[in-house]
C-alpha cells in the first residue's frame, strides 16, 4: 500500500509527531518561552474547504487530470510556515482547479495549447516541498482558473553513461527514486536537499536547490551537463558537453527559472561513484567569531570538505550537539577514491589553530566496503540490488545532526500544530560583510519576535562555505498569538529579508524566489535584468501562462 | 621606453624569432615534411595597406581617439590564423576607422550614444589576442563605419577584500597588471591563459577563457563574482554574492556575450593566496587510450589537480617532452594551505595502476618561501613588492612544457613567415565519446591536410578535465602554397569544425564563437537560445551596435 502523505504538513502521515511527541515538544518549549503552548485538535480533509473548480477540461486532457478533493489539496501549497498555517487551518481557498498527471511530453504539449486558449495558469509541479510560494498561483485578472501540472509520473533513470559517469533522467524523479535507479549501476548522485525524499530533480532545477555537499558542489547547478525543457514555444534542450565557451550557457538560464519559462522534463546529470571512505568530526568553540574564521580558513584552504556545518551556540543546544553554550563546526569529508586522513588532519589543523577552548576532536575514518579492483568501476554488483529506499542507504551515517536535519520539517509541522511561529530563512554573504549582516538580521528578527510576539529565539548556521563567503542559515522560534500567526510571522520575515538586504545578502542561496521573496528579488536585481528575463519568458511563453507571478510580476 | 607589440604577428617585436630561428625551424620543419620551407621577408608597416577613415567623430570624443596606422593596424584583427596571414600580406582592409582608449565610463556612454546617432559599429577590444574573428568587424549594410575600443586604460586593481578573497578589477586589466597590483596584497589570481601577457580581464570574460587549471577552476567563470557592464540601455550591475539561488544567473548572461551586450568594466573576482606547495610529475604512457582512461580516473578522484594536460604522442614530440615516442600525461598539484604529498601520491598512483609501459614518474614538492604565521595572512609584505612584472614571478616554475606554452604564439606567427599552415582548435565532450570523436577529427583533419597541402601533421592534447568529459585541443601543422594559405586553411578548418559537431563535440571550449565559429555555433544551439539571445540584445543595445556579426548574425 502507498503511504499517505500529509495533505497540509510535511512528508508522510504515518512519520507525523503523535500526541505524546507534540506534548513533549510543547514542554520543552515551555522551557524556553516561560509557558508551553497547548497542543491543537489536527486537522481533516472533511473540515477543508476549497472552491468548486471553474472550468472542464477536454476529455483527452482528463485522462491525466484529477478533481479529488485530497489530490487538489496536496496540490494547493508548498511546505513554508505560511503554507503549514493555511492548511492547518483548513483554507484551501488557492486550490487548484484540476491537477494533471502527466506521463509524456505530449501531454504537456498539449496541456500548454489548453491553457494558451483557455487563459488558464499552468503551474510545474515537483515533490511540492518549496518554502517561497513558487508553486501558488491563484486566478486572477484575466486567468479564468489554475492547472497545477505534476511531474511525478516522469521519474525514470533513462540511460546511465558510466564511462561520463551522467545519467540522463526525468524531471518528475524524487530523491529515492533516482538513488534506487543509480544504485543498480553503483553509482550515486549526492545531492541531499533537506527535501530530498519527496522534491524532484525539475524542482531542484527549477529552484537551484542546495545539496548537503558544503562545498564545491553546493547548488544541483554544478551537477547538471544538459537539460531538456518544454516550452509553450517548443522545446529547448542543451546539448552534453562537461563544459562549453560557446556564447553565454544557455543551463544557466534554466536553473532557477522556477517554472516561469518551461517544464524541465529531463536533465543529464553528472553522478558519481558511491563513497567508500568518510571522515567526520566536530569542534567546539567558545567564541562564534573564531568557529566563522575557522569555517572561511577552511573554505580558502583548497581541501573542499563534503560537510563543513557551523552551528551557533543556539542551534547547537536546539539539535542537542552541544549543550555547554558552544559553538559547533562539523567537518566531513568523504570520497570513492582514497582514505581521507590527511584531508581531515589539515582541517582539524586549521580548527583547531583558531579554536578558542581546543575541546578535543572526535576523529573517525571508516572503510564502508572493501574496494573493489579498479576496472570493475563502475560495475553493477548485486550486493547493491534490492536495497530498501531510504536516504539511508546512500547517505553518511545517520548521526544526530543528520536524522534533525531530516526530521526537522516534521518538526516544523508539528509546532504549527502548538500555534507556535516558526521559520527558517537563509541567505549568502561575501566574509567581509558577514559579521555585520549577521548582527543586524540578528537584532532585526530579534526586535521583531519581541515586538510581534513578545519574544522568541533565533538562531543560525552556515550550511554551505565559499572561498568568498558562507550561506548562514537562520531559525526563529516564538509563541503564536491564535488566529494572528500570520500577520505575526509577516512582520518577522519581512523585518528578516530588509536586513539581509540593506546588508550585503541575497533574499536566497537556495530556498528560490517564488512569490515570497519576489519584492526583495527586485530590490537585488538590476532593472536591466529584469528586462531581459521579461524579453526571455516573452519568446519562451508568448501567452505568459507558465507559472505567472513567479520570478516576474504577472502581467 | 615602451616595448612594441607587432602590428601584425604575435606579442612584443623584440621576442619575435630572428632569422637564425625561423632558419632553425624550417631546418626542422623539413624533416617532417620533406622540404623545408623557405623563410620570407617580413612585412613592414610602410607597405600595409589601409582605407582612410570614413568618419570624424566629435570633438569630445577625439581627446580618447587615434587614426594612426600603427593603431590602426593592431587593432584590425585577433590574432589566429587568419590574421597572422593578413597581417603578414600588408591586408588591412578591414582596419577600423577610428580606435578609441576610454578612460572612464562616461568616455564609453558618449562614444555609443555617438555610435547610435551615425550607424556605427562599436567594437570593445581587450588584448585583441582572440583567434576567432570576435573583435573584426567590417563596417557593411547599415552601418557607416567602425570604431574599435580598446580599454586598456581602464587597468587598475580598484579595491582588494582580502578577507573574502576577492579584488575589484578594470576590466581592461592584462595579466601582469592583475598579477602586479594583486602581488602587493601577497594574493594572486592564478589564471593563466596562453595570452596571459596581453589579454584582459574584460576580453576572459567575454569569451569564458580557460586558464592553466586543468580541473576546478578551468574558465574564468569560475572565478567571477559580481560584474559590471556599460550598455547602450545603461548599466547593468550584478551584486557580490559568493552564490545566489535568485533566478538565473545574472553573471552567466555576461560571460560568454562577446562584447556584443555591453562593455565589461569592472568585475569582483575571486583571487587568492599565492600558492606555496608545489608538486609535478609526468607520466609515460604506450597506448594513447590508457593515458586518456588515466586522465579520466584522475578527473573523477576529487583529487583536483592543478595541471592534468595529457600530450599525445605527437605532442609530446613537438614539445620535446618525449621523444620516443609515448604519451605524456602532466600533473601538477600546488596549495597555499598544505603539502600536496598525499594528493600526488595517490595521483601516480592511479595514473600507474593503468600505465602501460611504467615509465617511472619523475615526482618533486617544492616548498617556495616558509608559511608565515596564519594570523599575518593576507597581510602585504615587503618581500613580494616591487618584483618584475612577468608570468614567471607567479607562476610554476618554467619547465620545458611551460615555456614551449607560452611561447607557443610567437612560434605561430614564425611558421605564418615560412608560409606554413598551422593553427589549433579545440572542444569538450564527454568520456564516452571522445574516442569516436578523437578518431574522427584526426582523420578529417589528416584527409584535408593531405588534400590542400598534400599532407601534415595533426596532433592532440587534453588540456582541462572535468569528471564527465575531456577538453581535447588540437595543433596542425602544413606546407602552405604561397598565396593560397588561406584557401587551404579555410578547407581544413572546416572539415576539423564539422567533425567536432557531428561527433558530439562542443565548437569551443575556451577560444569563443566570433565571426569564424558562428556557423557552427548556428549548429550547436537550441533555436529557442538564439532567440533568448536575440530578444536580450534588443534590450540592452537595442540600436545593434554592438560588435554586430559577433554571437549572432549582423542584422
Amino acid at each position: 500500500m502507498e503511504r499517505l502523505r500529509s495533505y497540509w504538513g510535511w512528508g508522510y502521515e504515518d512519520r507525523f509527531p503523535d500526541d505524546d511527541a507534540r506534548a513533549a515538544i510543547a514542554r520543552r518549549l515551555g522551557a524556553i518561552f516561560g509557558a508551553a503552548p497547548e497542543p491543537l485538535p489536527l486537522p481533516s480533509l472533511d473540515s477543508a474547504t476549497m472552491p468548486e473548480p471553474r472550468y472542464a477540461p477536454p476529455v483527452e486532457l482528463r485522462g491525466f487530470g484529477s478533481t479529488d478533493k485530497r489530490v487538489r489539496a496536496l496540490h494547493t501549497y508548498g511546505r513554508g510556515y505560511r503554507d503549514l498555517v493555511r492548511g492547518f487551518a483548513g483554507d484551501f481557498s488557492a486550490a487548484p482547479d484540476w491537477v494533471f498527471h502527466p506521463t509524456e511530453e505530449q501531454h504537456l504539449t498539449a496541456l500548454m495549447r489548453f491553457c494558451e486558449k483557455e487563459s488558464i495558469a499552468f503551474v510545474p509541479f515537483g515533490g511540492g516541498t518549496g518554502v517561497v510560494g513558487g508553486t501558488e498561483v491563484t486566478a486572477s485578472g484575466r486567468f479564468r482558473g489554475t492547472a497545477v501540472v505534476d511531474l511525478s509520473k516522469m521519474d525514470r533513470v533513462l540511460e546511465v553513461d558510466g564511462v561520463s559517469r551522467a545519467a540522463r533522467i526525468q524531471g518528475g524523479a524524487t530523491g529515492p527514486r533516482i538513488a534506487d535507479q543509480l544504485a543498480l549501476h553503483n553509482l550515486s548522485l549526492r545531492h541531499y536537499p533537506q527535501s530530498f525524499e519527496f522534491s524532484t530533480l525539475g524542482g531542484w532545477i527549477a529552484t537551484h536547490a542546495g545539496g548537503h555537499y558544503a562545498t564545491l558542489y553546493t547548488h544541483i547547478d554544478d551537477f547538471v551537463e544538459s537539460v531538456r525543457m518544454v516550452t509553450p514555444a517548443g522545446v529547448f534542450e542543451t546539448r552534453r558537453f562537461p563544459s562549453s565557451g560557446a556564447g553565454p550557457s544557455p543551463e544557466r538560464l534554466i536553473l532557477g527559472s522556477e517554472g516561469a519559462f518551461g517544464v524541465i522534463t529531463e536533465a543529464w546529470i553528472r553522478v558519481q561513484a558511491r563513497p567508500r571512505w568518510r571522515a567526520s568530526a566536530s569542534v567546539h568553540f567558545a567564541r562564534f567569531e573564531d568557529a566563522v574564521t575557522s569555517a572561511r580558513f577552511l573554505a580558502q584552504a583548497g581541501l573542499y570538505p563534503t560537510n563543513c556545518r557551523l552551528l551557533d551556540a543556539g542551534e547547537a543546544m536546539l539539535h542537542e550537539v552541544s549543550t555547554s553554550g558552544t559553538c559547533v563546526l562539523l567537518i566531513a569529508f568523504e570520497s570513492a577514491d582514497h582514505p581521507v586522513e590527511p584531508w581531515m588532519e589539515r582541517a582539524l589543523s586549521i580548527a583547531s589553530d583558531l579554536g578558542g577552548d581546543g575541546d578535543e576532536p572526535k576523529y573517525t575514518t571508516e572503510v564502508i566496503y572493501s574496494t573493489p579492483p579498479r576496472a570493475s568501476l563502475p560495475a553493477i554488483t548485486t550486493a547493491t540490488r534490492g536495497r530498501p529506499s531510504s536516504i539511508d542507504h546512500d547517505a553518511d551515517d545517520a548521526s544526530h545532526w543528520k536524522r534533525a536535519f531530516l526530521d526537522a520539517p516534521y518538526l516544523q509541522t508539528a509546532l504549527v500544530s502548538l500555534g507556535v511561529v516558526c521559520d527558517t530563512f537563509e541567505t549568502a554573504c561575501t566574509w567581509d560583510k558577514f559579521p555585520a549582516l549577521h548582527q543586524a538580521v540578528t537584532r532585526a528578527v530579534t526586535a521583531a519576535l519581541k515586538a510581534e510576539c513578545g519574544g522568541g529565539v533565533v538562531t543560525c548556521r552556515l550550511t554551505h562555505v565559499y572561498s568568498d563567503g558562507p550561506a548562514p542559515y537562520y531559525t526563529f522560534v516564538a509563541p503564536g498569538r491564535a488566529g494572528m500567526e500570520l500577520a505575526q510571522w509577516s512582520k518577522i520575515k519581512a523585518a528578516a529579508s530588509d536586513a539581509l538586504i540593506a546588508n550585503g545578502g541575497t533574499i536566497t542561496h537556495h530556498h528560490a524566489v517564488g512569490r515570497l521573496h519576489l519584492p526583495w528579488f527586485e530590490k537585488e536585481r538590476s532593472p536591466l535584468f529584469e528586462s531581459v528575463l521579461a524579453a526571455t519568458k516573452e519568446k519562451l511563453d508568448p501567452s505568459g501562462i507558465l507559472n505567472p507571478g513567479c520570478l516576474l510580476p504577472a502581467k
